[in-house]
């Protein structure tokens, strides 16, 4: 048994890896976000789904302000150790467009479709 | 109706972006690796998909020397136009470990937990 210790993850030079969140329900790819050693930290002690805003410079607890909630369901680590998958209960859309997804434009035969509406 | 042009997305300072495999019959996340404009491009053109090895420095089409290939059914692009999903067909595990993906280790109590074994 090998205790998780966020530290020995692989960051960037930013010090930061990307973060897949999933619904444990449907299994959609809901977003991608990033986090930092602390925000991973954070992450599994409140199981409330924290990232690191890159454009803001600070952390994001999502759906802070929105209600758009993510419960932490479970955190995976790749094989790398460079990615996370983080298996949430969204509450809410995922997207900051009030969109399910933000994986929501498909490109076939070289044009963009827009899937999805931005719930009501 | 807009074409897609794999220009118009935001690349990092490497010129890469985070793309995120997703398995179209399970929606199991697969793995997540990197492309560049060109690997975009190329993995529309070909329906194979196709990354950029950041180790390698080298152009990298997912399985063409373990046979374990990724099959585009479906290209689709984030709100932030930073990020991409392929959700693909994919031939054999996923993961260079030999699993069916690189996401095999859970955090559960503070402990890491191995979920799944290479296959045979």
């Amino acid at each position: 048994m090998t205790r998780f210790d966020p530290e020995t993850l692989t960051f960037n030079e930013q010090g930061l890896l990307p973060v897949i969140a999933q619904d444990h329900e449907s299994g959609e790819v809901l977003m991608l976000a990033w986090m930092n050693a602390e925000a991973v930290a954070r992450t599994l002690e409140t199981r409330k789904v924290t990232y690191w805003s890159r454009s803001r410079q600070a952390f994001w607890v999502k759906g802070e302000t929105s209600g758009h909630v993510q419960e932490l369901v479970d955190l995976r680590v790749d094989c790398d150790r460079d990615c996370l998958l983080a298996v949430v209960r969204q509450a809410g859309p995922a997207c900051h467009t009030n969109r399910r997804v933000c994986f929501y434009t498909s490109v076939k035969d070289g044009v963009e479709i827009e899937m999805m509406a931005p719930e009501a």
